[in-house]
């Protein structure tokens, strides 16, 4: 691969995800070309190969990471796979974007980051594809700036109209879906999570029996600030991600989405993005185009296997606060060399 | 009547506005209290004063205005009634809250006028109850202080759900309705309006037959700024009120009134107001309690005969504007020196 | 006193608050006049007297009471001061609006609370004032209607520019800010407070050596809700109080305040009020007004002594919370029989 | 070219707006690259062609129109060098995203036209990227699906913080600048335009000597819709684009840009884009990837040669309207049916 050439990607994983990025990378991404689509069914990646000039279907995410045309790799397939992916593109030394989560606990993200440091540079971008809002890189651009202050507190809001999947478990609004604003407060704050507790309101009627739906979460940082996540997945009216940073000398909020107003019939307002996929869209589109242009320049940007295992470690703590109750403190090793910039 | 003593008020005019008046100075406004209640059907007159402790129901508003307990008359009795119970009040040297219009035509206003030039001093505040809005109170207040630059233009829009009575026609719309722009305009640039335009944008389906809804009414002043108004009596969707300022170095709108916003049901947003009513309540108080203020401290202030007159002079402009077609000019004599400040 | 006449108040206590009550009484409210001043502060409360017709200075609140024209009483004298006030007042059965808080703590709130009770009938409204701000009221309205279903939760926002006053303390904080919140939580919810945690963020640069600002709040009601605080007071920016209510169906939000929009020098938006003054001022009038309603019906309405008391014991738990860390619940004795509805 | 390859696009013009395109395109756009690029100035053309790889340097249109790896032309060269570039383009059968305006006037708009309807099929698409704005599409939507009613007004407002070139005259206010709300009106209601009135507010102190600025521009349609546009160019406080669509049973209003919203300094309130570029580099990037999607798909969409001579007709019936006063109605031929769908 040559900086200026088309980068050739393998999509390993051809689920919902997979599909999309595969759709995005073909007919949205400037720069890059699905060259391989790599799933367990055959015949599922090859009718996905088949619309695409020069792309290859691949049952074995070896033998697509070893093709000529393929300069990187986009991991879309179920977490508990992605070690063996990740491990496999260490093997070929090929950057790759991951899909969220990086693996589904702190242990296994400890060994890819092992392997990451043993390869002696960084190839993981992580799919915290938050960070690539323009409403999030706005607020983040205005903390750094330092105009209002240190960041004291940070109230989040994630709300979902109805449960993602079937069968969702408490331990899933924490792990699949808080997960987000783990993240998103260390990359806004630049600050560690140090402490989480997680309050539990009377179930709303509208979750199933059993389902502890909402929680409120609070985080607590080493760099002192406060940190409270709202997180509903049963909220009827909409998707909806809002937060606000309150600072010493001021607050900025984003996530009212107030872009068309209309008059009608009594009420003034708008309507709610229905999905993750209209509020966020935008942000995948940039996330992968920033994930293919640093590549082509030879670099690695993004959120890193350390952000990966960050939100693995707070996410078993959060459990545990969850089903344990009180106030409970996260357990991470320093940080490694490598992810210090 | 002493200052400090409660005024006593007559309340010429018993119908839906005056009764409304009469519940307001018994149960709202501070220092005064409904000292009499006048009506041609004396039983209304009756079973309304019977309520209110001291206070007489009388048929003559010259007897009314003649009791010794009376300080001050309220005049909300249909407009062609008006300028008699004006020159009556003129007799007895009462002070007068005159509900708009002041008179249904400009020659009757200047008679108005003459008479209380005659008299020597203002007794009448006219019953432009925008004035006294908290959004217009504030816009007024910024444009005032200069701070955005001297006003260029004015955007305004009036919106009611439905006919505000059956039968309103094509020039009740600009006699009863646009003429509260006629009003707000000249108050908030300090300029009087020189010509009038009427636009006719093919009727909405909601409007009776043969009824011109909505209008769109330009108007320019002796100060240099175009003025828009959006009269629209059959928008369905609420009353609406907004003004924005465009200034040379800014612009400031009101009447959005975003206070409560409520996310349900896939949509962001409020509810707009039913009808007038529920919009300038608070308005028609503030209106009401800075006359009884004014008139306990032997002042006249607020809306004069002569903004009665210039109303009525543009009313006139508008409707030849509206029934003729093209840019008409406002014909007005020259304000009197009472009415100089 | 008979319903119709004009109510007869004694103000007690002439400092800042018990002069703009003098004030109000005197320009603002219907059907109420200042009958009496009471300060220790002879001259203070002649010059007050001085400017009112038939207002009478006293230095014993006892007197003032007696006193044949006398027939309510407003309580704005220092906290400390309130339970003698109180006591005295139920001697006389008059009815008294009680400035926030009753009194200083839980222990002399329940022996006002048993004095009330042993004198048979509520006498006592308490000047929670924020129940009567408009938007307050939508919200507990849209709460009540059910129309948003069960609330889960309740985010609160509480903005100082800047310290009340010189030295304030963090317990101070809770006593005299949080305090609302605690009210307010309450009565939107109709449901008791349970149990508070303190989360504290490393305090703001703005704050003074020492000071705990800002808090975060946590409580836990016995409807299962969870109720969060923002209180913050030196946030410079200016004064700012806002609640978001999470319900099964959708949310509500007030304290945008978003009037009036301008746009000048790269900026949209508006101004925020300066104080408690600017933004709570209609919530004052109108907490007088219904208590001189009320009262004039022979009625009493608004906060009560079990309010006042609920509000001292679960600020003695707040502060507790706030000494001591972490979740600390709630000891209040059952609601006596006057008090339930 | 097939379907599927990538589009080789001829850049003619490399000024500010050429030059953004080809940075667009190189690294933007997907499915798209820069096979060439043309201007006058040899140097420039061979310093922007360095930087790409396969781009050649030209100074002759049809030499690179010519090119075996030339597939299609955006024409960004100043207007009067658009019709021979277009019809250049014609003669090789190329598909051509032109710059607005079309050409500048109607004469020349109407020979262009002729030259496409002798080729028999569309070729063009014009640079109106306002249909692309993420806000009018919505906007558009709602208006097609009929849910508001038919359309009844649009109000529109236009403001610039400074003049966009030094020398910017009165009537380049209509032709640069009001022209985009004329191609918006014509497309959001899908009606033509048939009379232009110019109100001549007195003119801003920011604005030069001798500049009309701001104008009040009023459109009349066949669909008997009234339009207006507050064109500014010196407003001083930033870009800002609005539009209101006034419905027979609801409005509905784009514009607001609230995207973040932010407490600080007495202010809430947010930013106002500095430019148009800042506003609408989304809506340039969605209009060039339109295109070449298009374009690759063998399509045409999007804005015809029949809007740019629309947008030509209206422009001169604005500026007689603006230097000779009064309403002045557009004159245009028949719709030849190429341009009909």
């Amino acid at each position: 691969m040559t900086q200026r050439g088309t980068l050739g990607v393998a999509v390993v994983g051809t689920g919902k995800m997979g599909a999309d990025h595969v759709r995005r990378i073909d007919g949205v991404t400037s720069g890059a070309r699905v060259a391989a689509v790599v799933d367990l069914d055959t015949a599922r990646a090859e009718r996905l190969a088949d619309g695409i000039d020069g792309c290859t279907a691949y049952t074995d995410p070896d033998a697509a990471m070893a093709a000529d045309d393929v300069d990187a790799v986009l991991i879309a397939s179920p977490g508990p796979a992605h070690e063996a992916a990740l491990l496999t593109a260490f093997e070929h030394d090929l950057p790759v974007l991951c899909e969220k989560p990086l693996t589904p606990d702190a242990a296994s993200a400890l060994r890819v980051m092992e392997a990451e440091q043993k390869l002696g540079h960084r190839r993981v971008q992580v799919g915290f594809m938050r960070r690539y809002d323009a409403e999030y890189m706005r607020l983040k651009e205005l903390l750094d700036s330092g105009r209002l202050g240190r960041p004291l507190m940070l109230h989040n809001r994630h709300r979902n109209a109805t449960l993602p999947v079937p069968g969702f478990t408490s331990e899933m609004l924490i792990n699949d879906a808080v997960v987000h604003e783990m993240d998103i407060t260390r990359w806004l704050l630049d600050q560690e999570i140090t402490a989480v507790t997680v309050m539990k309101p009377r179930p709303s009627s509208n979750a199933p029996e059993g389902l502890q739906d909402p929680q409120f979460v609070i985080f607590e940082t080493d760099g002192g600030a406060v940190v409270d996540v709202e997180m509903n997945v049963n909220c009827r009216f909409g998707y909806q991600v809002q937060a606000e940073a309150v600072c010493e000398n001021g607050t900025a909020r984003i996530g009212d989405a107030h872009g068309m107003l209309v008059n009608s019939a009594g009420q003034w307002g708008g309507s709610i993005a229905p999905d993750f996929v209209a509020r966020f869209e935008d942000a995948y589109d940039r996330e992968v185009q920033a994930w293919v242009d640093a590549t082509r320049r030879g670099e690695v940007t993004g959120p890193s296997v350390w952000d990966g295992y960050a939100a693995a470690a707070v996410c078993e703590t959060g459990v545990t606060a969850l089903t344990e109750g009180g106030r409970r403190e996260v357990k991470m090793i320093d940080r490694p060399e490598l992810y210090r910039s």
